[in-house]
């Protein structure tokens, strides 16, 4: 616990609960974050926060914003660096996997935790809508590119097939369900890889045509 | 707390231990389990459980190696009354799913929570092995039905793929994170059968050739 003569200036006490509730979130996880703790911590009244943040779910909200925001850049960054369509999603699903490999608490924070009420942290569902868009631009995009019918209907379906999938690749890669199974490390290593080209394939034109769905 | 004047037989202690157990995670989680708690709570002396089970691992690796029978079964009796081979898949894609809707504490238990270590509890790694073996021989026999080149191999790569989409999506669509999107019901509802059939057509000739791998 951090003991100051003089408290931090209004600005420094909003970045640093922002900051000190992160360390905490990922040093003892979730369950352990309490905005008193926060301020204890940081040596300022157990008020201090409450000036910046009404509640816990404020903070959180401001967090895994943040985490959003910090993960659709990183998708972002990937297709921007990359003009083949097909290579850009791929890139797309590397950058993905690569950010829950090297974040697992933002990761864990965004889509393992529940999040807080959307309906009240307008500004979080916001970043985490951007995110997705991120993902479906880079489908609609390829889908534009084949001239496939129905380009926004097959994006809709498509963003959240890669999606699921990216997400059930970046989850169970990690997990005891999936080392208890004693399977080939090659074998683990080019999973996504063969999940983005079975992707791709059934999205170009002569692959999957659900168009009766 | 239930009191009783006579001690429950050995058997009926194991058994009646392993029900607890199951009811205390489903109701607090499984950071609430403890071998002294079950034995209060079956109004037995503390020491009794740890006739049957040395450790909680040992408790928890059985009712975990009981989730992943049952999940199997389920698996397996989807592919049981199917004949066609593709629609088999499909089959055992929504047995899947709905077992992770039905039974979510089961479903965490096996495939979110930490596992017991598989080098002590080889029972339970014995049948999450099997469970995976269900899915990977649905796989292999379309491969097989097909003459595709390299069955194994692509029985391998397919089934991770498989499961990796279908757990994502058992997870993902249960999360907050795709609520704060909202985005079609008729959309969500599809997403399933749009992944089973871009992962088929993926599977089938004519898709996904990735054999330079």
């Amino acid at each position: 616990m951090v003991q100051r003569a003089i408290p931090l200036p209004p600005e420094g006490i909003r970045e640093a609960s922002v900051r000190e509730a992160m360390a905490i979130i990922e040093r003892e996880g979730l369950a352990s974050l309490s905005l008193r703790d926060v301020a204890r911590r940081l040596g300022v009244s157990h008020q201090a926060p409450y000036k910046y943040f009404p509640t816990r779910d404020h903070l959180l909200a401001e967090i895994v914003g943040r985490c959003f925001d910090e993960f659709g850049d990183a998708l972002e960054a990937a297709i921007a660096n990359e003009p083949d369509l097909d290579l850009a999603l791929m890139a797309m699903g590397a950058s993905y996997l690569n950010y829950a490999a090297a974040h697992p608490s933002h990761y864990g924070l965004m889509f393992t935790s529940p999040l807080p009420d959307k309906s009240v942290h307008l500004d979080m569902a916001e970043k985490a809508s951007r995110a997705f868009h991120v993902l479906r631009r880079a489908v609609l995009a390829l889908h534009l590119h084949h001239g496939q019918p129905e380009p926004e209907r097959r994006a809709d379906q498509d963003a959240l097939h890669l999606w699921a999938t990216m997400h059930g690749l970046a989850t169970l890669l990690q997990h005891d369900s999936i080392k208890v199974l004693g399977l080939d490390q090659a074998l683990l290593q080019a999973a996504p890889l063969h999940a983005f080209m079975s992707i791709a394939a059934a999205m170009i034109p002569g692959g999957c045509d659900d168009s009766t769905l």
